[in-house]
């Protein structure tokens, strides 16, 4: 229950610190030694090859920014930000990015009329309410409660205001909605439409061919299509099963690496060969000539990967019962996408192939049946882990105190019986478990989705995106209104009838607002401040280049700045919607704190896309209907909680009232997924045939089919292709290798593709 | 709380009239008299077109049957049910009347097993559990209930036993499940491929086209498709709004009727012209020379249908935004049945067509946004019916009581207060207002489902079919174990916590086996034997005889048997399934009557599809997904209800075992969904290209732009065709007037298209 003055000692605080971080971020990006770190877009996609120089010309100047007015314009980066306009960021960064910006938009679009309205009208409203000024001192209640509606007695006929509000807001967030909806579609098809020729416009995988005895999966393919699909089937691409082939030429990848490493070191000193120990990780064993070992291990791990290879393209077993397959036109594959091929409903699934750079090749030989068990077991876990994810971590904070320690570790017990490392570690121990659970918790998530079996990377981060939303929803917000850990809530939950939930909700949440209010502006405005400045890849990239980097292809490496990381980007301001909406009628002071995160988010995320992250796939947008279906969830679950506080506050009259909003919102919801959601899911005929009939008129002499020949090698065949030449550069090299976390192949751009077939 | 000796009472009285209704059935059918009544199918597949004459001869033997030996041989309709083999049905009476029999046999297949498990080792566990028997006589249970879970001790380690059970009689209802929708798939693959080309197999409906200025609907259509399926467009045909057409027509045809019937009357007796009151209804006003009267009317009318056509085929206005559109081949009709078109979601909407006899025209012309608002208002009728019937009900009750009925009409006040009478209205009317209710629900759920906007009969009566079951669900199975109405029961649920809810439903279930048990011998058994005798279609036919049938014509739609009432039926038998599901673990016993009715019903039915039914459509089994769906729901109910009654019976130790099998359940359901589905929804290329390839095979010369050519024409065109050659003959009308309850055009069936197109 903070006071006014509490909240304005906080604001104070997170303002500083993000003015700070604003500080620092912008004497840091002006160092050219920081450069790779704060513009790694500029050099993924080839405007710079090395950092842009201060004027102060050599020797320091190649790492520390000597020019001193460059200092005093700190805050230049936001109009730089501004600069482009969206038709260059779609050109820049892909229409995800650009479609992305926009979710900061529409919350401004959503909330600055809002914030008005609900200053103007909503604050006098329940100031002049009045109850708690009545009530004795000692009754628990704060300054802000006096502007929110707390402040309003039961029974007052006020609440219509708050009633009328409600409804002023959810239809003014449906039409903010839907006109966006409209918009990012029309954007959608329209980049899809005025893109040049793209291999999976003219691509259908298919899953679950089924094995004929007699025919291989080529074979079967081949016969199907020319049979049901004569006059559009060009060819088809078999998918290897290459999981082992592709560990070993990581392995070799990683023992090369050692080697430049060590012929580097011999350059540079070339009195002293460079040696190492021959046992585990170089620690014991037989000191050798470290330049001799690797060679010779990598000539060892050639004949195993000539032998695996053989053994790949041999072994009928190692194709898998998928292909990919084009179509002589874009009509031709959006009908096989879109229609259902065999009598059988699990076999022949087609589906539109992903780009080449988003598909995640290990999910593609899945079963059906296995899929179908896959995804009953991963939402059985996701449940699991929202609601008694403090089950175990409980149990790792019960054995990690001091007494477990010392039992476990007897010598310890002189070091941990000094008072102040005593002190350190009883604070430090128990939340230990809880910190490293969720910092890994986006990546759990990314492994359940990939369980669940999506094929491409986009779908995948869609997934997890959703997982993580679950889980914010239930351990950040309700956690924060109902207390307890999210398993008692879900039991209290089971035990209170379905119209007493939302009261008691309902009730405590204009007690939270400040708590929220706090978290905006740490989580919000610091965050984002300390997302400008990357502290975390600045040290990491400076650390790295200090004692890790041994070639350029590790410079490369430690420069990556990923991608946007939707799956925790989009369920975070997912919560934001959330608390908006909820707060809007209650506690309409928390709107300026949320306005104020979604304009400066946007301008640092702006700045980050166009100078930071770095493109992984482009999905034209494909996210949106879920961006646009969780503030749909949100305006319902701000409605329920409005309703279940009004039933307690005895506004009998109006509350039946507001039991039509949630039914007039659900019904939107089902007609903008109508409406809209087939143009992020289904290609429609008629702009395929007009582009088809565009290029055959442009280009009528194209050769499609040698085109499409190779769009969708698989990556087995490039690395072969490396083997076979015996050269392993590091250019080359570094194409199956940029991000090995998010997928073996994942990362080969369609560029490289092509650029292998020009190559041999 | 019956005993087993009133249940005995109960069952003696049911069997007896089953048999007394099975006797009068036996005796009536072999009456010449009523041959139509009891074999309409085979005059309405043409097998037959007078009445089976008795050995009796002429004279009295046209209408009694003076055959002695048939009346020895009452029970022979039975083999004679059976007597067909399913391929013969599926020829007889259609591929939808083969899978809705199939029904009952799924029944029989779930539950004599679960019979013969339960009564073998539930009952002896029961029995054995004996805490009733330790109970003082005062705390009320019957002899049903020692039978039944109630007798197993709280606490007591039996529970395991029911528990085990409850996993068995999952395990077997999916499997069985599983198998039979594998085979209804199949079935229906089966039956689409061997069928004789269909031209709903080569047609699409496409709803929502767009207007554009400058253009006709019909220019626009033969634009777009030929555009996006330049390879495979043939044609298409439009529809008209000709809703006001029709209603002239009707009129006309009840004129002409009269004025057959009067020349008739004229025929028999030359010397008397029949005449009528020119006034209101033939009650007042100048009398006039019938014959005269009625000629004049219908020329009269003659004039303002021709002027109406004129309007109708000159106005663009009343060409509607929906085409038929039909393609060169099957294979082109399924890509674009299963294709999105256009940019626009919402335009050029495409599905597969309906049969001809299938369409509800008066549907085709509704707009998109109007459609979601539709079922927007319908689902939230849907809901107040099922919860709030009651109000309205309660309120016309309360109007029409006797003190009300005499406020309204004093001068019937010394009729009232005669004893006798006062009784019996005060006995009569407040049940009065709920029968009616209940007699005309399903028409009033039809009526819904019309507004719904769905475009085929078929499609309505599976809707009419869904809001029938909820009703039954809410009210006759949630409204006997609960007392109260639905609404109080809404109430108290939505102020009981999640986990209360089946506790309170679980708890009194055993209590209500008796109650069950006596609704399905009086509901099922004796139900099911009047509905064999067909008692109300019987006395109305004698009646219409007697006093309406004017003309042949009458005749005919006097015999006319309807369809079997899938609406209704369906509802009815899911909720067996329902009760058997629920109370095989519960109470045993109630199984026996499930299966008496199960194997009575399935007798009853398979003779009435043989002799009485008309199928009006062919969805070659469309709704088993909705019978699989439902089953799986009172499985569901089911195992939440056991789970609720175990809680209360401090079985701690079992219940949580149970929660798994509702995710399982669930996740069967779903697989079963996607495994099979598809089958009912879309039309595999694969099957498509097929009997494309062998019909060019086997017919290269065939005209499909004639075949297709007025398949679906409007029946305005059939009607003007009458008006041009000014003739209206009986058997001409009647194609299009035999059941105008449907729809107005709906029943005229594909055999009078082409009938039709012969002719001139």
């Amino acid at each position: 229950m903070a006071t006014l003055e509490d909240l304005g000692v906080s604001a104070f605080i997170n303002i500083v610190s993000a003015i700070a971080f604003l500080l620092l971020f912008a004497v840091m990006r002006i160092q050219p030694i920081n450069d790779r770190v704060y513009f790694p877009k500029w050099y993924t996609s080839g405007g710079r090859t090395s950092p842009r120089r201060g004027s102060g010309g050599r020797g320091v100047g190649r790492f520390v920014n000597l020019n001193l007015w460059t200092y005093l314009t700190f805050l230049n980066w936001m109009p730089g930000a501004l600069r482009m306009s969206q038709a260059e960021i779609i050109q820049h960064a892909g229409l995800d990015s650009a479609v992305y910006l926009r979710i900061y938009i529409l919350g401004l679009k959503i909330f600055v009329p809002m914030t008005i309205l609900a200053l103007a009208f909503l604050i006098p409203v329940n100031v002049s309410g009045g109850t708690l000024f009545n009530l004795r001192k000692e009754i628990v209640s704060s300054d802000i409660d006096k502007l929110s509606i707390s402040n309003v007695s039961p029974g007052s006929q006020r609440f219509w205001v708050h009633l009328l509000m409600e409804y002023l807001f959810t239809a003014w967030t449906c039409y903010v909605l839907y006109k966006e909806y409209d918009n990012v579609a029309f954007m959608r098809l329209h980049f899809l439409a005025s893109q040049h020729r793209r291999v999976d416009q003219f691509t259908v995988v298919v899953r679950n061919v089924p094995h004929v005895s007699g025919h291989s999966i080529s074979e079967s393919v081949e016969q199907f299509f020319q049979r049901n699909h004569p006059d559009h089937y060009l060819g088809h691409q078999a998918v290897y099963n290459a999981n082992k082939f592709a560990k070993l030429v990581r392995q070799k990848e990683r023992l090369q690496n050692w080697l430049d490493y060590n012929m580097l070191k011999f350059e540079r000193h070339p009195g002293k060969r460079p040696t190492r120990k021959k046992g585990f990780l170089g620690l014991c064993g037989e000191r050798v000539d470290s330049i001799d070992y690797y060679r010779e291990k990598i000539s060892e791990l050639d004949k195993k990967i000539a032998s695996e290879r053989q053994r790949v393209l041999k072994d009928p077993k190692a194709i898998m019962p998928v292909a990919f397959v084009t179509f002589d036109s874009r009509w031709g594959a959006a009908v096989c996408a879109q229609t259902q091929q065999s009598r059988n409903p699990t076999r022949w699934l087609t589906d539109w192939a992903p780009e080449p750079r988003d598909v995640y090749w290990r999910n593609l030989a899945i079963p059906f049946v296995s899929l179908s068990i896959r995804r009953l077991i991963i939402s059985i876990l996701v449940f699991a882990l929202v609601f008694f994810y403090m089950i175990p971590i409980a149990f790792v904070q019960s054995l990690a105190n001091l007494e477990g320690l010392e039992k476990v570790a007897p010598f310890l017990r002189r070091v941990i019986e000094i008072k102040v490392i005593k002190s350190f570690l009883q604070g430090f121990l128990p939340g230990l478990a809880l910190k490293i659970f969720l910092y890994i918790l986006p990546t759990v998530l990314m492994i359940m989705s990939k369980v669940e079996g999506y094929l491409s990377i986009s779908s995948l981060e869609r997934r997890a995106a959703a997982k993580y939303y679950y889980f914010m929803l239930v351990n950040v917000f309700l956690g924060s209104i109902v207390t307890g850990t999210a398993f008692e809530q879900l039991y209290s939950f089971l035990h209170q009838s379905p119209t007493q939930i939302p009261r008691t909700i309902g009730v405590s949440i204009p007690m939270k607002a400040t708590f929220f209010m706090t978290y905006i502006m740490v989580d919000g405005w610091a965050g984002i401040a300390s997302e400008i400045l990357r502290l975390k890849p600045l040290v990491i990239y400076h650390l790295k280049n200090m004692f890790l980097v041994k070639t350029e292809r590790d410079r490369e490496k430690a420069m990556d700045p990923g991608s946007i990381g939707l799956p925790e980007t989009l369920p975070t301001l997912q919560l934001y919607f959330l608390l908006g909406l909820v707060y809007a009628v209650v506690t309409p002071l928390l709107l300026p704190f949320i306005l104020v995160f979604f304009a400066f988010a946007f301008l640092v995320y702006r700045h980050q896309i166009t100078n930071v992250y770095n493109q992984e796939y482009e999905s034209a947008g494909a996210f949106w209907p879920h961006v646009h279906g969780r503030i749909i969830a949100s305006l319902l679950i701000s409605q329920l909680l409005l309703l279940g506080l009004l039933s307690t506050k005895k506004a009998a009259n109006s509350t039946p009232l507001l039991i039509i909003l949630p039914v007039l919102t659900i019904w939107f919801h089902k007609y903008c997924k109508s409406r809209f959601e087939p143009a992020f899911r289904k290609y429609p005929l008629e702009e395929a045939m007009e582009k088809d009939m565009m290029e055959r008129a442009s280009e009528p002499n194209l050769n499609l089919k040698a085109y499409l020949a190779d769009a969708y090698l698989h990556p087995i065949f490039r690395s072969i292709e490396d083997v076979e030449t015996g050269e392993v550069r590091v250019d080359k090299g570094q194409s199956y290798m940029s991000s090995p976390t998010r997928s073996e192949f994942g990362s080969s751009s369609p560029q490289y593709v092509y650029h292998y077939e020009i190559e041999p």
